[in-house]
């Protein structure tokens, strides 16, 4: 069902200044300084298991239970975002620094392969007894994924042994056969880790195993949940959390039609499901998604991409719900969703995915990741009086280690290949090998892309080749021209959002591709309460702001932009090493509003104010600063 | 320092429809049926301290708390809205009623004096060790508001005796003196309660406790509420709300300058601090009072003269934070609001106080009852998705017997005397007995309102008296046009929002006023998050509001207003028998807003759609509805 395959980033050479610089500070300030972290946080310090273990660091919350117990994800993830870095450029010591936490965890691994250093190091006897809450299958999904990525960036591959391993006992513990437990984790995670296992082995039992994980979720009577507290003494209807919406385990996966819960689990869940959709053909799992896909994107999204607006749950609350100031939008759930999103578009290269993931790409997810690489937004708020900065660390550090290891593997969601086709989802400058039909193509793109939309693509290969060229035209486009040689071509054919050029390819071969950029006003459905009478400036695919320090004239929460107001894409060399700015003119409500009555029926004077507007994505690079996405119009 | 004493209701004569028709609902079917709720929840039966005490009705809460603990209050405001009820036609059931809980409470009170049905009936050995949180005081004030008012109705003292004796114990139990307690109620409301008592009766001791608990609150170190938990052998720290700002008792009275926390709390006590300040000429405790009355009017306060918007303190949060589904808006606060805004009126007739207690009054505050007299809100937010309706009864009830004690008082709001002076503060038919000088002044409203702003004065006295006659320009009002026996007065001269016509005035005298009443469209200050891009509509003293069931062509969130789009007040005698309703063009989003994008470039097609507000306080009296007070401009 799948009928595309992602070239991988290790293929793709990526060269435009706009993610090279992204990709040059992760790689040179952002994966030492996560290594720093964890070292000096304790967490590589609990896989060396010391006896007695070291005491608690992060208290238990009001539920009884500490973030420690997912520590080993953290190290994963490190692992992951740090071979991806090595795939980039190996690097003696980041190696060392993955084989020495390879040796630990091959010295805490039990006979049996069981393999997860919380409950090895304080309470191995109850190791499988908590499912719902203490994410051991989680941990053995971020270990499996960091170990995959470092076998393929550097061949080395005790860590993947060890991992392969531990799923070997995981197989053996889980399943419907007799004496297993027909358990699934709380937190999605292991189901997307097996079904990269099984791509990069190609071993089915890999498969077999995510796919037990995702039928089996959900089902009741018993709720396995319940029953596993049962066993623990503990009363079900106390479970701290009171519904299992919050881990998407509240309804047989292919039964759910509504995106609930917790936001990070529910991408990491329709992102194995997706894969499993395509590779087992499975029709059901892939209207579940469908189904899913336009309940988020259609109700439950931020503009940004961002997705789960409440912190109480981290996830999910009502259609329309998206508060902007107090919007949660966890880096890590728009990363998952660009996992997810990446995955649907391989089943029939449709433009909504790409959309989605490019709008997450370049605004929701990438606001995570601070310009110097080492400060990060957890929670991603379309507004903020200036209290809401990035910070060094996190008692949680999911989403440090989640935008890393996207940035370092950006390139891997550029291209994609298909029977006969080569697709480009994502411009940029930057060289790619393609194989398509057995053909060795090689595509350059020029481009200046997220700030011009002129993609120039040449086409290399070594001998004329038919297939299809499909060209991504954004569904933020409203016209996209196309020139094959130079000369026009005046109506394309198009399918689902791509232009697609049917033809014999030769050396040499140059089609550009011009996609107008003109600033504009978005506004949103009617039923997003919060945006009632606001507008948001789009330019391409990026989400504009406005922030404080750009406006002396005005305190930001007084700024009006009237309707008739023009706006302009302005380059400012000064800032961020040179961005596209929007400016215009607005008004600005005149005088102390603090000192203007709380209700008047007299409109408050405004005066003219400039405005400026950077992309979403840089802000809180300059301080503490307030900042708006959506401006009230006047 | 206090120039002016407000005249009692029972000296004014309701005549108009508009009072006439609340008032008629809530005497012969507020206050019935409000018996009849006290008696089928239990709460009448209380007082007879059964033995063993009932099982508890109301579940502890989180904290441990009962509301069951305030159920005298209950009976104490009963009580008092059932006397003003008597003082306007008496009625032998209901003194019967009052005169068996008055026995009921004789039997309950201990030999010393104290008298809670609560702590006698289950752990009197209790008493006084956790004023903090089990409203001893609170319910002893309001048992005393009934007490005076019953006496005053009918002459019959006995309940009042007993409370006297009550209050005696209260004096001996705390205040500065050896052995004496320095302990204070942490829901304040004795403090206004003495204050009657003393206005009742001229006993100076009544006003010295009541001094003694607003001198004495917010201490520390020790915080009295700290030394009595130790006490209890509880840690201090653990107090179950966490900040003593939710009982205003963070910081002395005197240095509080912000309104915090319980929104009805602190309205009691800036009501007992008015009454101080006045009768002991107190600069300081008046200062304080006007620094917290420009805080919350200007800052905290919604258009309707609701007030906290939050229910996890029922109370305050941050300057204008004033979310409108959301608003807690408790029907309590704002009467408590009207009590408060009646003693700041009387230092010195400034109309500012005037303009808030009227908003409270025929919006915020009267919403909370419905139009049959037997449902009530206690919250009272400014826009619902139709799921907020009326309820007959509450776990607290305390809101249903403030707002009837308010409408069976309503005529105490309009007039007031001062030397040389009498004021109209209100407008509305009715006839009113007003002691200048020692000169009876019969004063002979008739007026329309609030539909007209046409307002006709008779005075009639005895023999020819100069004195000054006040009349309220309320501050909605563009213009006054002011007639002395029909002919035209240009200029009249104004202090503090009030026209003062300062003759010798004489029998048959006749003063006229104008107030034009133009619908106006009402702007929130641009700091108020939840307001920004929406307008309010007012006429007059009402706010209006729109509810769905009169918008049968458009879902009301997709109705907007266009800014050039006129608005007429028309009358609508078949709605809630004969209303001013204002209507106009507005146009509607079309189509199925769920169906459309969530983010669009596109502005949305909008058609013509009839728009058409009804007052707020009449909302939600025709079954379940959406409702909105803000409307988006278009």
């Amino acid at each position: 069902m799948r009928r595309y395959a992602p070239v991988r980033f290790t293929d793709v050479s990526i060269e435009g200044t706009f993610w090279r610089e992204r990709l040059e500070t992760v790689l040179t300030r952002t994966i030492p300084s996560q290594y720093e972290r964890l070292r000096d946080h304790g967490i590589l310090e609990s896989l060396t298991i010391p006896d007695p273990p070291p005491p608690l660091r992060i208290p238990p919350g009001a539920h009884g239970l500490s973030m420690q117990v997912f520590w080993d994800s953290d190290v994963g993830k490190w692992i992951e975002s740090a071979s991806y870095v090595l795939a980039h450029r190996r690097d003696p010591q980041t190696e060392a620094r993955i084989d020495e936490i390879t040796e630990w965890l091959a010295k805490a691994q039990l006979p049996d392969g069981y393999l997860n250093c919380w409950y090895l190091g304080r309470e191995p006897e109850k190791r499988w007894t908590n499912l719902r809450d203490r994410h051991e299958l989680y941990c053995a999904g971020h270990l499996l994924e960091g170990a995959i990525a470092y076998a393929q960036a550097t061949g080395r591959r005790r860590l993947l042994d060890i991992m392969c391993r531990y799923v070997d006992h995981i197989a053996a513990t889980f399943g419907t056969g007799p004496g297993q437990k027909r358990g699934y984790c709380g937190h999605q995670e292991i189901e997307l880790a097996l079904m990269k296992l099984y791509h990069a082995t190609g071993t089915r039992k890999y498969l077999d195993l995510a796919a037990y994980f995702i039928d089996e979720r959900g089902h009741a009577p018993p709720h396995y949940f319940d029953a596993e507290a049962v066993a623990r003494g503990e009363d079900p209807a106390k479970y701290w959390f009171g519904t299992y919406e919050y881990s998407q385990s509240h309804l047989p996966v292919r039964q759910q039609r509504t995106v609930v819960g917790h936001a990070v689990r529910a991408m990491y869940m329709y992102a194995a499901m997706a894969d499993l959709a395509a590779d087992l053909a499975d029709d059901s799992l892939r209207q579940t998604c469908e189904a899913l896909w336009k309940h988020v994107t259609t109700k439950r999204m931020y503009v940004t991409a961002g997705i789960g607006p409440s912190a109480s749950n981290e996830g999910f609350t009502q259609d329309y719900d998206l508060p902007n100031e107090t919007a949660y939008a966890e880096t890590c759930a728009a990363v998952a969703l660009i996992f997810w999103a990446q995955r649907m578009l391989q089943l029939d290269c449709d433009g909504q995915y790409a959309d989605v993931l490019e709008t997450a790409l370049y605004n929701g997810a990438l606001s995570g990741l601070s310009r110097d690489g080492t400060h990060y937004f957890y929670q991603n708020p379309l507004a903020s009086d200036g209290s809401h900065v990035r910070w060094q660390w996190h008692a949680c550090p999911c989403c440090t280690m989640n935008v890393s290891r996207l940035v370092a593997s950006v390139g891997g969601y550029f291209y994609s290949v298909g029977p006969g086709v080569a697709a480009v989802h994502l411009y940029g400058s930057s060289s790619a090998a393609l194989t398509v039909d057995g053909h060795t193509v090689r595509i350059r793109q020029e481009a200046d892309y997220p700030w011009s939309g002129r993609v120039k693509i040449g086409v290399d290969l070594d001998t004329p080749a038919r297939f299809t060229l499909k060209l991504r035209v954004p569904g933020w486009a409203r016209s996209a021209g196309v020139t094959l040689q130079g000369q026009p071509l005046p109506a394309p054919a198009t399918a689902k959002g791509y232009v697609e050029l049917d033809r014999t390819w030769q050396a040499g071969d140059v089609v550009e591709l011009d996609l107008p950029m003109p600033v504009e006003r978005i506004h949103a459905n009617p039923l997003v309460q919060a945006d009632v009478g606001l507008t948001c400036l789009r330019r391409g695919p990026l989400i504009y702001c406005l922030e404080q320090v750009d406006h002396a004239e005005a305190e930001l929460g007084l700024l009006r932009l009237p309707r008739d107001a023009e706006l302009l894409a302005t380059v400012r060399e000064d800032l961020f090493g040179g961005v596209v700015t929007v400016v215009g003119q607005a008004r600005a409500l005149r005088g102390d509003a603090s000192e203007a009555p709380l209700y008047s029926s007299k409109p408050l004077d405004a005066s003219p104010a400039a405005l400026t507007a950077i992309p979403y994505f840089l802000w809180n690079n300059r301080g503490p600063n307030r900042m708006q996405v959506w401006v009230p119009e006047l």
